[in-house]
């Protein structure tokens, strides 16, 4: 008798009985999962969705529920703020965000059926408010729609793209759109019949030949053999959850502390791996410090242990944040003056490491040697006040002279300050959410999206927020239309 | 008829006839495939070893030969000169080079072993002379033997480990050392009567149930099948010369353009991992520019295009080099004063991008602002001064004030300086060099040594010269040890 084992799919032959038969069968109740089972039910498949949880959620259910959406002449949102977002410009933003890891193939898919994907997910019943809040924002603070969540307007990438704000979030006041994102979804998806089984957690693909047909999962302590005769859809997050894949594959995740995620123990991964599929860009990671809260902090600037600055500090938070964790010493200090500082949020654990009238008293109160901070801080106010920076190349309004004492230091710590993260790497996919094998050839009867593939959101250093669900909702799409193709 | 894939194991069942019957079978005749060779002829078995081309080298052959070896109490060499190097220091030096990456267990191993190891090699026939060359050299200038190879003397590896060199090289005149060491592992194996196939490609894996029995080799334009009774060791190398592979699991070295290898396709990897292998720590890279010549260039100040110093630089040149690559920019600079200056080596493509009486006037040649690389030199030289270096934590005699005009910045260019790379990523092993599938059991049958696999030298900024080649050589033996075994 054959192993049930996530690492190695269950023949076919082997299975005595099949408790279940379905024609699409899909693995996690995340976004990803949802929007496979909404379009595999639309295209007439019998649809089972099989969530390890009592209920749905997923890492989809602990964001914000911003999608990134733009390209085709803009959103009506995006139009209605006077941004006429072409497709190219949002094409080539994409590509720019995920840098060397990027996948051209899913950018393009994307970014020329964003907008209908949009409408898609406004008929399953999302709600967006329709308006623009401008500002500098993680999430928006009241129930709007569209928010500046990237690097769009910074240095490169405004370089290489017309900036536009892209980051639609549901509507719903303030942070955890995701959980009310999620909920529509379900509701969506329990409308068009398809079943969901909750408890079941996945433990084996099964494979009849070089096709995968079903799967093993476990139900109230039992193996349970389910038939999916048209495709399997691997929905199930990331492994940031899992210390040891992360120690494997991702481990300069060590360096920080505050994992997101739900139950993402790379299970998914495991299972394409397994049936052939190639992992990759697994080292990639996304975090963030929530330092731009209070909005002020947002006018600061970053250095290092040494003193010197490594960022233009007017690109997304997330990317700063990563820049940041790649700085030696363990630590990064945000320079305030009196005009821009206010007392951080207790949750994200930033403390005052030094103070002083001058940014020369700074400089000594962190133990810095002379002309260092305080030679970057001079350099620095010189050509923020001429409204130029020809180092990092930030740019007004952010850009502004630090330089109304007293001035303090803020110290944003790897390991004890409040950095979050998830990671990025997964699957190899198509376009078509197809699980690809090392030579690059779908395997048939598989398919992925969401954190258990590499998709748009494949690079730490580029990351901008509503590129992971946007990523889930449109691949799991994909996903489920190809599922139930067979 | 099962497909003959280098990414599945073909099966034993659908053999029609076994061409070749050993007990092992060795992929590759680099260094680690020699090795593994004499020790499983050595343990009684019958060995074949298989090369793609018509005879031996590999990325070893290419080498300078030099092999990282050290611990309980010194070699002849280093005690010699007067370094009583202990195993404890040894293997916390091994650990801190192996970074977020290592292989805590590999290192003990090794390090615990390392003298026996070097015992081994003079036992084959590898020629020591026994002296040691103080400086700082890529490789001995002459036939010397022990040099130092890495970046033990420098911060912050000489605070975790009591320095010591730990460069042994081949008694060989300058370069290229790498390539008489293969010659002498073959004569021993030839010696021992290994069977050599030369111009045979491994292109699958034979596996019966759940152990890997034999591979498939093409040779004179056909399939054939070796049946090995006791195992098969993969010796192929790492995966530099495949582009679609670097593009999936290592896009950094795209930064870069001089790829060191033979044919380091990475299909012992993918053998490995179809198989049910691991491949770990995929991302990571080796690159070096040859900076350190003339030597008197060991002296410069690195600075990134912001004219901001990133590294000690009297760490590994390699370690540099890679630090280097990190940058922003493209490129970096390699400040140096008059009393330091020579022309450049042609070979290494460095150029000269600006010179000035005064750090200031170089700075406005490189087009910086004022008070940024003229700052930089500024508190360099004061702290070299008193022969102190707060930043970055250089020692002298590396550290010292370069203030003698007129100056020059030197432009390493990551495009067209010559930066060469090779990767170091691969399949997981034990430290008796099996093959670990992703639970991490071992693969019965299989075995792993060399730059398919990830080892000693497992994180790219921790690199030290010889840590390749004493893992190709020491766990290449153990390799063959294990295959022996059964």
């Amino acid at each position: 008798m054959a192993e049930v084992s996530l690492y190695s799919p269950f023949p076919a032959s082997e299975v005595a009985q099949w408790n279940f038969e379905t024609d699409v069968a899909i693995i996690g109740f995340g976004a990803t999962g949802a929007c496979a089972a909404i379009e595999a039910a639309d295209a007439g498949a019998k649809v089972m969705l099989f969530e390890r949880n009592s209920g749905s959620g997923g890492a989809s259910g602990l964001s914000g529920g911003e999608i990134y959406i733009g390209g085709n002449g803009g959103t009506d949102a995006q139009r209605a703020a006077g941004f006429e977002d072409s497709t190219e410009d949002f094409i080539a933003y994409l590509k720019a965000a995920g840098g060397p890891c990027v996948d051209d193939t899913k950018c393009e898919h994307y970014g020329r059926e964003a907008l209908n994907h949009f409408a898609w997910l406004k008929a399953q019943g999302v709600p967006y408010r329709g308006n623009y809040l401008p500002g500098k924002h993680i999430e928006p603070t009241d129930d709007s729609t569209l928010i500046w969540s990237g690097s769009e307007a910074a240095a490169p990438f405004c370089d290489l793209a017309k900036p536009a704000p892209r980051g639609h979030v549901i509507q719903h006041m303030g942070w955890g759109g995701g959980r009310p994102l999620v909920d529509v979804l379900e509701a969506s998806a329990r409308a068009k019949g398809v079943e969901i089984v909750p408890d079941a957690r996945a433990l084996a693909l099964v494979r009849d030949g070089d096709r995968i047909v079903g799967l093993v999962v476990r139900i109230d302590g039992q193996n349970r053999f389910v038939r999916a005769s048209k495709g399997v859809v691997l929905a199930t997050g990331g492994f940031v959850m899992n210390e040891a894949m992360r120690r494997k594959y991702c481990p300069e995740t060590f360096r920080i502390n505050d994992a997101i995620g739900d139950k993402d123990d790379g299970s998914g991964i495991e299972l394409g791996v397994g049936a052939g599929g190639d992992a990759i860009h697994m080292e990639q990671f996304f975090t963030t410090c929530p330092w731009t809260m209070p909005e002020s902090h947002a006018y600061g600037v970053f250095v290092n242990v040494q003193g010197q600055r490594f960022i233009n500090e007017d690109c997304y938070h997330g990317r700063v944040s990563r820049c940041a964790v790649d700085q030696p010493g363990g630590k990064v200090y945000l320079l305030l003056d009196n005009a821009h500082f206010v007392q951080p949020m207790d949750f994200a654990r930033i403390e005052i490491a030094g103070t002083g009238e001058t940014w020369e008293e700074v400089e000594a109160e962190l133990g810095m040697p002379a002309n260092t901070l305080s030679a970057t801080m001079a350099v620095h106010n010189g050509h923020a006040k001429e409204g130029r920076d020809p180092l990092f190349d930030k740019k007004p309004p952010i850009l502004t002279p630090l330089d109304q004492g007293p001035f303090i230091a803020l110290e944003l710590n790897f390991q004890t300050s409040y950095f979050s993260f998830f990671t990025l790497g997964g699957l190899r996919t198509s376009a078509q959410a197809e699980v690809l094998d090392r030579s690059g050839k779908p395997i048939a009867g598989l398919f992925a999206a969401g954190r258990c593939t590499s998709g748009l959101p494949a690079w730490g250093h580029g990351y901008s927020s509503g590129l992971s669900l946007a990523d889930c909702t449109f691949f799991g799409r994909q996903a489920g239309i190809g599922a139930a193709k067979g």
